[in-house]
C-alpha cells in the first residue's frame, strides 16, 4: 500500500501507532502542537534536513536506517551542547507512491533512536513532495548545565574525541563503489553509533568547546578554532586505523586518514578541556589547542579534504 | 548569484544577516544548537513543510511571502494551544541555482512574521535539493496556562472563531485561474494574517477546545469533534461574505462559502466555550457544540468540499 492510498490521516495513525511517550512528553501527536518538559527553563533545539539522493539512498539503507540516521543527526546536536534530549519532531516530505511500509521503518527508526536517550518523537508533519525528504528538529535540557559552545576553546586546552571516527565515511566509500562488505564500515554507515552521554559528561567535567562531528573532524575543529579565534593542532597518531578500515582502505586505494580526519557522518563529539583535566569515561586525547588560527594535522598544513559543503 | 556560488556557510552567512534576536533566544544560529528561554518548563512545539508546487508556486508568491507564510501557519500552531511563540527553526533544501536573493526573502520574510509575536529564527539547516522545500518548527511558551486541546469540547459549549476565513482559498481560486486581482484575496493567500493574540486570550477566557483553521474550517472542527466526542453545528449566517469576495465568487462561479468552510491557510483560530463567557477580543460565535458526532452546516450535512488531504 502507497502513502497515498493509506491517505495522510491513515500515514499518519500508523506512524503514531510506532511511537511510545517517554516522561519528558506531556502532550504527543495529535494536537496542534505537543508539549515537552522544559525543567531547565530552557530548551536547546536544533534542526537537521536529509534528503534522498544527497544523504541517503533507499538501496542503501532502509527506512530504519534513515530514521535511526535522521534522528541521530539531531540528538548528537543537542548532547554537543551539554544537553540530554528530551523529544523529537519530523516533517516527513514523500512521494505519493512512496511504500507505506518504508514511511513506518522509517518512525520506528527514530523512535528507536530516540529511545536510546529517552526521547520520543511528539509531532510531525507530512506533505506530498517529488523528493522524498525528512526534516528533523530535536529538543533537549541542560539540566542546570552551562551549555558549551564552540567559542570557549582556549590556547593550552586539550582537543578530546569521544565516539568512533571515519567509519561512516569509510561505509558510503565502500558503498559508492558497489560493495556491501566489510559490513562493520557499512553499518556504521546506515546507522551511527553515538556517544550521547559523553556531551553531559563533558559538560559536568569542564569542556570548554564543544562539536558535533558531523561534516569531518577537520572541519567540525574549524568550527571550534574560528569561535574560539585559537590553533587547534591534531595528532594522527591518536587515531586506531581498525584492521577492517585499513583493509578496506588498501583495496579501495584510499588513504585511511582521508576517512577520519575528512569523513562525516559518523557523529563523534569533539571537544576541549582545560589543561590537566581528567577526561570523562569514552574520551580520549586527539591534540592540543594554541594561539594562533587554523588547523593543522601533526603540526601542517592539511592536504586532503576537510569536509562537506552541503551545495557542493 | 545563486545558492551555490555563495556556497552552505555564505549562505547561512547571509541568511543569519536578516535576523534578530529576541528576549527569549538566549542563544541564536551558530552552535550546534540554539538555546531558547522556556519560562513555564513546559516547551510547546510543532512542525510544519511547505513544498514548492504542493504548498506555494514562485511565480505566485515571492520569497518573502512564502517565509511568511511558512511562518505563520507554524506560530498559529503554538497560538491555538493557548501559548506565546519564542522561537522558530527552519530547514532549507532548495536547488542549487536558486537565487541567494530568494533565499534571503525568505529568511527576512520569517523573520518579520516572527517578529510580531516577539519571536526569531534561532537556527535552521540546509541542504541541496530538486525540491524546494521549507520546514518549519516553532516553539512557545504556555505562561503558566493550562493548554487548550481539541478534545475538551462540551455539549452546549459555544463555537467562536477569531481571524478571516475563506480569503486566502479565495486567493488561491483567483491565482489559480490567471487573475492577480482582487488585490486583498490574493494577498490574503500570499500572507495569512493571523490573530496569534487570540490564543492565549482564549486560553485565559476558559477555551475549552481550540485549533488552528489550517486545511478548512468543517475538517478541522472535525478533528474538535471527533477528538471530544461531540457534534459541532455552525451556522452560514454567522459568516459574512465581503463584497469582494462575493464579486470574485460571483465571477469564477464559486459558492463563497466553499472559501469559507472549506478553505485553508488563513490561519484563523476556532475555539469552542463554556455556554456564557463572554468571549475575548477578537472572537465571535459561529455556531454551537452538541450531544452527538460529526459536523453539520446550519443543522445539515454539507455536501461541499471540507477541506485538503495533502496526499490526494
Amino acid at each position: 500500500m502507497s502513502i497515498a492510498e493509506a491517505g495522510e490521516f491513515g500515514l499518519i495513525a500508523r506512524v503514531v501507532a510506532k511511537l511510545e511517550n517517554y516522561p519528558t512528553t506531556l502532550l504527543g501527536p495529535g494536537d496542534d502542537s505537543a508539549i515537552v518538559a522544559a525543567p531547565d527553563k530552557r530548551v536547546v533545539a536544533s534542526t537537521d534536513v536529509l534528503v534522498e539522493g544527497r544523504h541517503f539512498r533507499r538501496d542503501w539503507s532502509s527506512g530504519a536506517d534513515v530514521g535511526h540516521r535522521a534522528a541521530a543527526a539531531n540528538l548528537a546536536d543537542i548532547a554537543a551542547m551539554g544537553a540530554t534530549p528530551t523529544a523529537l519532531l519530523v516533517g516527513l516530505c514523500a512521494p505519493a507512491d512512496l511504500e507505506l511500509a518504508w514511511a513506518e521503518e522509517l518512525a520506528g527508526g527514530l523512535a528507536d533512536e530516540a529511545a536510546l536517550v529517552g526521547a520520543s518523537v511528539v509531532g510531525g508533519d507530512t506533505s506530498a513532495s517529488p523528493t522524498l525528504t525528512v526534516a528533523v528538529t530535536a529538543l533537549g535540557d541542560l539540566g542546570g548545565r552551562k551549555p558549551v559552545l564552540r567559542s570557549g576553546a582556549e590556547p593550552g586546552d586539550v582537543v578530546a574525541l569521544a565516539g568512533r571516527i571515519g567509519h561512516a565515511a569509510a561505509g558510503y566509500t565502500v558503498l559508492s563503489r558497489g560493495f556491501r562488505t566489510p559490513k562493520a564500515l557499512v553499518e556504521a554507515y546506515r546507522r551511527p553509533s553515538v556517544p550521547y552521554a559523553a556531551g553531559p559528561a563533558a559538560a559536568d567535567a569542564g569542556a570548554t568547546a564543544m562539536i558535533d562531528v558531523s561534516d569531518g573532524l577537520l572541519q567540525d575543529l574549524g568550527h571550534i578554532a574560528a569561535a574560539s579565534v585559537v590553533g587547534v593542532d591534531i595528532r594522527t597518531d591518536a587515531f586506531e586505523v581498525s584492521d577492517q578500515m585499513r583493509d578496506a582502505a588498501a583495496a579501495l586505494g584510499v588513504d585511511p586518514y582521508q576517512w577520519i580526519l575528512g569523513g562525516g557522518d559518523d557523529h563523534a563529539l569533539a571537544a576541549t578541556f582545560p589543561p590537566g583535566t581528567t577526561l570523562p569515561d569514552g574520551w580520549r586525547e586527539i591534540g592540543k589547542v594554541h594561539e594562533g588560527t587554523g588547523l593543522t594535522v601533526d603540526g601542517r598544513a592539511w592536504s586532503g579534504p576537510a569536509g562537506w559543503d552541503h551545495f557542493k
